[in-house]
């Protein structure tokens, strides 16, 4: 190809990429405010009898917290300690999650992407921790840095998704004791919207609130939320050190922190949803007060992950009506307590993006619309429990997102006379399509899904008889290929780069998963 | 092989198939008692300005009644009639629905099955009218009588599914004027529970209903509802011959019909949630308050077929938040006239068994459930918009339909506090597996679908590395291999062949589908 031919073909390349972006509108949803009515369970009743439960269970079973500095804070703080266990009183919890604020903004280094989060709001934010992918060409294997990349993009574009989140996959070409480093970059640089931070160890935590000090400015950060730790605890009622420092690390920047009791159903929980979340709500709550004795009033979220076991194999599952059920129960507890509340939302426990991923992951999302989570977490991608993401469910979920956004929002009425009045116009036997309301409001209307086949067998079979599977990593490819990197200031990049740099060095690259603090 | 051999060989094969339907439990769920709070979108303002709306297009803009009969039946009830437009006055529609009983019993033959119905009672039926299906070898072909009694018999032993319907897949093997009496047959042999009644016209409704007056007597009938018909409306606004027909021969006798205008939203109703809510009311309340002056305290459901229309290419979509939220505003508006609602259950627009129609299917179930519908039809099978019934999602949506069942009877709380003492009893760190609460309950604790893969990638793939198409097929040919057909009287059986062979003797078997009243 002679040098002006391929200057050509590059310009159409181009030219056909911008046409693709121009075509495809990737403005991100403001944070949803719900206005649909929630699925409440329980009366005050049972509430109070809920948390009557914990309360008890903090009193007389009290939580373990495998930290000294844990330890030493919460004498401080006026609690019974006994060797590693607290037993906070009810009269303490209630008065340290007193000052976590109910609502609160996240500020992303593109102020158009701040998003509201409490109360009413909420926002979705893409799966993390796969330590696999399937691929764009749906090969299942460990993924790299690049692929940690494509996700963030994805994110980036897929417009229901608000925040990267952060290593949405494992990127294994990248020693694990500085991949902390190159993960909170990818998330920060790929995209202008928010994304969360790690928490693998409280060294890790430490850099970065050091990365984001250099981005938003540690001053900015100490009364604006700009970032999201997340925090497992261990069922039954321990949180450990790692976790603990990592808290600590974020807290004291006042930055949120999911607090999250890992639950499995039946494995480390009583097998019975009621008496299961009396205990993840002891556990929730012991860490949130913790979160106020590092920091009285640091934003903090109730978190948890949450799934039932099979009592046939062990294996967590996906979309059961207990999950549901408790989701909903935690939900009212969380707004019984005024704490934002992080719950986990498409999940799907099948191995390929078959039949049963959609199940699962419709179910889990409509459940906890109906129970009115606020950080809808694991939102796109998750599937075989979390051990891989799937390029092909991503950009589906996230349109699943989309549309269950649409729904939360519930109904609107600024046309109801206009339409009705174009019933009587048309009247019986009439129709719709031609008429002027109709042609005002079609494209507001109704949903129409890019990602899902409407059209008649024969057609489908026409344009090659694909599965959604097939349609959705074609969509993904398409994305890709049309991304943009956002902007991002030249000297807070350097100074990013230089951190990262100065750290790599001073890490060593060895396995650091037992890295001392 | 000996003679000894193939009788050795047979008892093995029975002895086999005895072991595989003890260990499936085929036992009806009986008709589900909802234990959570429904989702309700709108207000009493919001209720009051549909009802007002929808009263004022009966009033003003009429409803077409495209049958003399009907007409003039109107007329007598008081109603304004202008050609073949009515225009029921308010009061008249809320005096004639007031005699629609808000609750009654559905009869099966085996009275073990019967259902209760409307209020906070609701029941699984599968779909019906699949002009192809996706058979035990996942072909798109066109189904037989064989392939309708499959279904049949999967409807018998699948415990969710509360009737068999009718046809569910529509058998081309048999001549069409002839068809409605052989389906009839084969819902009624392959089943003791409930079933539907074809509704294809006047005259073969009135074939149905001679087929139940012999199968439960005549007078039985008169205060018993033993069947379901459909009629359709043609939105917008207009009622045919056929369909009114139909109606006139199931009321005369006391049978419920559903009242179901087929919407697709933005097509046949205005552009918009609310107003086409306002239409499709409008619609029912006309066919409702037909029924009872058919015959005053007639059962009767207030029904729809509701999609919204792809304004790319006119194509009706499932799963659309739009879908959901109307869903929940026609229950509100149902329960607010105090009249049994009917809804279409886990449709799907997929052409095979894929993650897509997984995702439009469980959104569609869950929506419902929140909308608290009574009469859950085409709750198995429904697929590429209807036009196949396929099998491997035929026993999957019943799995769903056993999950959300669960879910919607709502929390339990018999346990609560034994199960509180065992989180003091196992203390912090602990595991569950092995205490005696959970030995006691974990069988009921929290719901194992047998459809769907939730063991380790390596496990799955050593086990074939198959999807849940494949899965659900195979366990779709081990139920057909274990069904056993209820007992029939053999008098009521010999009957019923009698009947339909005197009335195929009398029916031309040519295409009758404009057969003469």
């Amino acid at each position: 190809m002679s040098g002006v031919a391929e200057k050509r073909s590059a310009r159409r390349g181009r030219g056909a990429r911008r046409m693709a972006r121009q075509a495809r509108d990737v403005t991100m949803l403001p944070a949803l405010k719900r206005g649909l009515p929630l699925t409440e369970p329980m009366d005050e009743g049972q509430v109070a009898r809920i948390d009557a439960a914990s309360m008890h269970i903090l009193e007389n079973t009290g939580v373990v917290f495998r930290d000294e500095i844990a330890l030493a804070d919460w004498r401080r703080a006026g609690a019974k300690v006994v060797d590693e266990t607290v037993y906070p009183d009810r009269g303490l919890v209630r008065e340290l999650i007193a000052t976590i604020p109910e609502t609160f903004t996240y500020h992303a280094r593109n102020p158009a992407n701040n998003l509201a989060l409490g109360r009413d709001r909420a926002i979705f934010v893409p799966m993390t921790g796969a330590p696999y992918l399937r691929d764009l060409d749906d090969i299942r294997r460990t993924p790299t840095l690049a692929d940690l990349a494509d996700f963030h993009k994805l994110a980036h574009m897929l417009p229901a998704m608000h925040s990267t989140a952060h290593h949405i996959v494992e990127p294994y070409d990248h020693p694990i004791s500085q991949r902390h480093l190159r993960i909170t970059y990818s998330s920060i640089k790929h995209s202008d919207k928010t994304f969360m931070g790690m928490t693998t160890s409280p060294r890790n935590a430490e850099d970065v609130m050091e990365i984001c000090a250099l981005l938003f400015g540690a001053e900015f950060m100490e009364d604006h939320p700009v970032t999201t730790g997340n925090c497992n605890g261990n069922s039954p009622l321990v949180w450990d050190e790692t976790m603990l420092g990592a808290m600590r690390a974020f807290c004291r920047r006042n930055q949120p922190v999911l607090c999250s009791p890992f639950v499995l159903g039946g494995a480390n929980t009583p097998a019975s949803t009621a008496p299961a979340v009396a205990q993840l709500n002891a556990e929730a709550l012991s860490a949130l007060a913790y979160t106020q004795i590092i920091r009285r009033g640091c934003p903090a979220i109730y978190g948890h992950y949450l799934s039932t076991v099979s009592m046939k194999s062990g294996a967590p599952m996906a979309g059961t009506p207990e999950i549901s059920l408790m989701n909903m129960m935690i939900g009212q507890m969380a707004r019984h307590y005024r704490v934002p509340w992080r719950s986990s939302t498409a999940l799907g426990g099948a191995k390929t993006f078959d039949a049963q991923a959609g199940y699962e992951s419709a179910t889990t999302l409509m459940a906890l619309q109906m129970a009115g989570a606020n950080y809808m977490w694991h939102a796109a991608g998750w599937n075989e429990a979390g051990m891989h993401c799937s390029m092909a469910k991503f950009v589906t979920d996230a349109e699943q997102c989309a549309m269950a956004y649409r729904m939360a929002e519930g109904i609107r009425w600024d046309d109801f006379d206009a339409a009705v009045a174009a019933v009587a116009e048309i009247g019986p036997g009439g129709h719709y399509l031609g008429h002027a309301h109709t042609l005002a409001n079609f494209q507001r209307a109704f949903f129409m899904p890019d990602l899902f086949d409407n059209s008649a067998y024969e057609q489908w079979k026409a344009e090659g008889g694909i599965d959604t599977n097939i349609r959705a990593l074609a969509h993904a490819r398409e994305l890709l290929a049309a991304y943009q990197e956002p902007a991002l200031d030249e000297g807070i990049n350097e100074a990013l780069l230089d951190y990262i740099a100065r750290r790599e060095r001073e890490i060593p690259a060895a396995d650091a998963l037992n890295q001392e603090y």
